[in-house]
């Protein structure tokens, strides 16, 4: 069985673009050069998208080409449409992170389009990266894959069929993601298996939020089924529009705990990984941070795999 | 497979022995009755041990009778040794429940003499209690089972020893608790079926605690062990006094959400458990609640199991 996990930390772009506060550039600089130096390899800086509907992102033509400079460290950003991916591959982004919602209405309230149009548009994408001389992998997340606020339940079968059809405009990798918060660890397993029956191993990933509690159960349920990656953020900062008071992603820290503890390699220092917690604290003096490893400390029984 | 799963509310006595507030015996009684009305048919209501040391809980003897007039409500007590046991007897009680340290250096700490002698003790009073007309079901907790924040590691193998010399006092089930919150689900896992190899379906529950922000995942690594029972406490109050800023035990409300949508049946009613909450809310302004559930609503997407 294959103990290595690959975990993308989102907290630059999911996690910014929640928060209270604005972080400056240099912020998020230093911020990300902490995370790399305790081992995280892949981190998602920012997104390019309009700057007047996420001003918090406004600023990622600025950040990722500094965040190149760090060495060994894979550069994500997120696009919602042609022109944002053509930013980010301009910009020297390492791998572009594209959503496609399955829920249309979903679909149309994040990117203005229903998800036939949406899969089209990635289609467009991966025709241009394609043809450009330097390669950017693309990296395409399934949203809402594990229900929908606004349309409610998300059929597994419709999930399948959607990554399926994402699968075929030649993407390098899907994520499925639980956009809204709403999976719980049955879902996963189905919903996985699902999909990994549609498309084999190009389903990578899961973008789990721990809005009720249940984040960690559902990184469980994931690599019982063998996903081997997983987007997390550090703090737990982010959270979800429809849900107020609701908390974010999963958090990194208790995700490494977990994962190192069970005998999972995920490359990642967990003391330095705390460390990295002061500089968001600065800077979000009104965010605030979640995970019982920072607020319990970690237990003198914890002995790291990586 | 039995998709019945059987919770105890631990929070009346768990949850309130670690509150910077103190509840009145008629604001227990009022949380209790809200609780069995919710569905939940197993609440320990206190502890007979020593009002010095767990002023909390000096009420039990006028909380306890009171909560044998809820019809269809199994009333559980804890006791430390042969007394409180006597005391819980007389009291009525259901169920008694007694913990058992597999660490040497937390049982003397916490009850004053070694493991060997509580398992003595524990047979003493299992002894005195099947002398007495009236039944009472015995329910030993082997505390400590994933890691003592004074001694660290505790290996799988004493934990199954202890699990079995307490079996072989006759007691009638046996739950393991992560008393500080160090598990993580491989951990459960092993230590689940290395203590069911040593004793069978007389391991009965898990008492998890959310230390690390792994408490559902947790519950997951049981379930898929054939895990049938938890304790848990509405909001997640309690806490470790060992770990500062760590939150207690795992989230009621968050729990039965988890188990409900996964297809598993709890008997609980989740909006009238959410109501609870008011009145822990209002008598422990103190105590932060806990809940993803609370905080972000119940998901469209819900269906309950029960």
């Amino acid at each position: 069985m294959n103990q290595h996990v690959r975990l993308c930390e989102v907290g630059p772009r999911d996690g910014l673009q929640m928060a209270k506060g604005m972080m400056p550039a240099a912020d998020k600089l230093r911020w990300i050069r902490q995370l790399a130096s305790a081992g995280l390899r892949e981190i998602e800086v920012g997104s390019f998208v309009s700057p007047k509907l996420v001003p918090q992102m406004a600023d990622t033509g600025v950040v990722l080409p500094e965040a190149l400079t760090i060495p060994g460290l894979t550069v994500c950003a997120l696009a919602c449409n042609l022109r944002g991916a053509m930013a980010a591959y301009e910009a020297g982004a390492h791998v572009l992170a594209f959503p496609i919602s399955v829920s249309e209405t979903h679909s149309h309230a994040n990117v203005g389009k229903g998800t036939d149009a949406q899969i089209a548009m990635m289609a467009s994408i991966v025709e241009w990266v394609r043809a450009q001389s330097r390669p950017m992998r693309i990296d395409a997340a399934v949203a809402t894959a594990f229900g929908c606020s606004l349309e409610g339940v998300v059929p597994v079968a419709r999930v399948a069929a959607v990554a399926e059809a994402v699968a075929r405009t030649g993407v390098d990798e899907i994520a499925l993601a639980d956009t809204v918060g709403y999976a719980h660890p049955a879902q996963v397993r189905d919903a996985v298996r699902a999909t990994q029956d549609a498309i084999g191993t190009t389903l990578t990933k899961l973008h789990l939020h721990d809005t009720m509690g249940l984040g960690l159960a559902n990184v469980l349920a994931g690599l019982n089924e063998g996903i081997r990656g997983f987007d997390s953020c550090l703090g737990g900062l982010g959270g979800c529009p429809f849900a107020p008071g609701a908390s974010g992603n999963i958090v990194t820290e208790d995700l490494v705990f977990m994962l190192e503890s069970m005998g999972y390699q995920t490359g990642v220092d967990l003391p330095r990984l705390l460390d990295a917690r002061a500089i968001l604290a600065q800077a979000l003096p009104e965010d605030p941070l979640r995970s019982g490893v920072a607020a319990a400390g970690i237990p003198k029984t914890f002995t790291s795999t990586s």
